[in-house]
């Protein structure tokens, strides 16, 4: 078993606030992040899949492919976009990087499943100093 | 003379639009960085400050106070921000990285010329393949 | 569950040598570490713990609450520090990378048992590289 | 049980091609990492072993041995060739970079083996964008 | 005056050597460079440009654009080639990352001139402990 | 005229502290890196030459040459050292980033010379977030 992985870049806007709390309760548990004007990060995804090299190729999967994949079906929807406002999959929900990536793993799963290939992690950087991690 | 850098962080949303312009044209000159709901990024700003060490304490000026400027007079007013809305020094500008580094210049300049300090160099990378650099 | 890591950074002298040892088997061993007037290191340390997000924040615990757990329970006591002279957790012990990481857990562990917060992982780099990990 | 990691560079050259197939076969699958004059990367290698601190030295295993065996054993054999034409271990194999991470695990393993060390992982950045894991 | 900088990415293979000297004499020089069967890099490429902002956009030149210009016009004719076999610019010339710098300046400066911008300064990092800088 | 840069690494413990002040007062100035007990830091030196390309080898000066040089004639004397105590070009100065960086230039400058090459800046990251430049 050899684990492969890809790493992809996408600029988003977010917010961190509970509706149902007030915003003094929103800014005593968010702080900054509850900020109503939002605020942004530079996310940086590593994606890692798993199996064994293909006899034919040396590939557990085309990485360029697995690139491919990532940036069509997940990047181009994130992208330079407001996480709380024009992400579908993210509607309704926290937009905190645990959520997130819990978020990207089951926007990439069926792609990755019609592939055959076999998702392992999604990791996420909010910023260099936090990151998430979630295997399934 | 020598140069002495301090490297700082902060979170902060905008989007880049000329209000004078059509949708379309903001969109085929800016692209996805027009995006009405914001987008935003980790920026890594470097303040770089210029002189000759103190005989009394080997410093060109105090790492920790210059730290301590540059987060009391720009961080705290930048950092979780929208660059759009919140923050005054960049009012009616465009909130290009060329812009925003030549405010935070304008920002930081008193306070040094205040504690007797040179500013050489302001720094800053939007994202960590685009920088740009103000010497004033 | 989701696995959710911070980074702090902090520098600090030490040496390695064995006291029952002779300076000659010392520095066969230990080499340019076992220096006695001491060196040192820019330590970068990767806090991992792990849960599942609270559904009223998206957070599998606050990020900022853990940041400052780690400065203050960890951070303070070994920043500008001598890990062999200054730091009770360390005394008598081998300052080695391996053995500093079990000493931090164990700092840890207690503050993160009272959050009700599950440690996963304590990584830290010693160099750019030369890093360890402890799962407890 | 602790887990302790050494970074090393090499600097090598390689293609990916099946010779088995036509030349438009291997441009469609392997694209431009197929060219005929080769193509070569910044290899980045990270080393885990893993073990228990010696009580007399608090090491799971000497860090500079560790990364003597792995300049001795590996890097020499692989820095400044052509992982195709020049590197026994890889001879009649696909060099891609997860064939190439287990090719590492077998030619160290036996070195570990010998002075009693546990190897862990071989993690191998291809790119700052690609990296494999392979644990045996 | 702004200065703007982007960062591109490319993977190339290459050989030092004079044909002019025996194989000990390039040996002697080049060392391990000199290897028949070439070796290769990721190559890390800062293109930086300067002026003054536009008072409609805020940019000194559009950062998209600057990218797209340095990879249709550079990146896609040296990456993943042979910069000895594959690269016009580069024929009959030593690989050096210093003659490399100043053949990617020559090459990018006609279609900077073309859309009235000023290159300052080409960057060229061979391995991360290895760089050159050229400003024409 | 072409800028070469080799960058490498050194480990050292050192104190910042005025004897001709109280221990208060050091510490109202110094704070933490006025610790008796010393603290330290992984050093990162960034050596710059510069010069013309030497039409028989492209280089302006041999990469490899240039990091013996400062291997031996600098990082040997430093690496794993207190700077306070243990290296002769710091003795009775204040071993603040801006000093040591005039010391290197000063220790290594004869030996360019010697070598016929010309210095053009030493680049010393004291951590990741504060380094100097000294330009001669």
């Amino acid at each position: 078993m050899v684990y492969l992985t890809r790493v992809e870049h996408f600029n988003a806007a977010h917010r961190l606030f509970n509706p149902a709390w007030s915003e003094d309760r929103n800014r005593e548990v968010f702080g900054k992040c509850a900020n109503e004007n939002w605020h942004g990060h530079n996310y940086e995804l590593h994606i890692t899949i798993k199996g064994t090299p293909d006899p034919e190729t040396g590939f557990i999967f085309n990485a360029k492919k697995l690139g491919d994949i990532v940036k069509d079906e997940l990047v181009e929807h994130v992208d330079h976009k407001n996480l709380n406002l024009d992400v579908p999959f993210m509607a309704g929900k926290f937009t905190s990087a645990e959520n997130f990536a819990i978020g990207i793993w089951n926007e990439l799963q069926p792609h990755f499943i019609e592939h055959g290939v076999t998702l392992h992690c999604v990791k996420l950087y909010e910023t260099p100093r936090i990151y998430v991690e979630y295997f399934g």
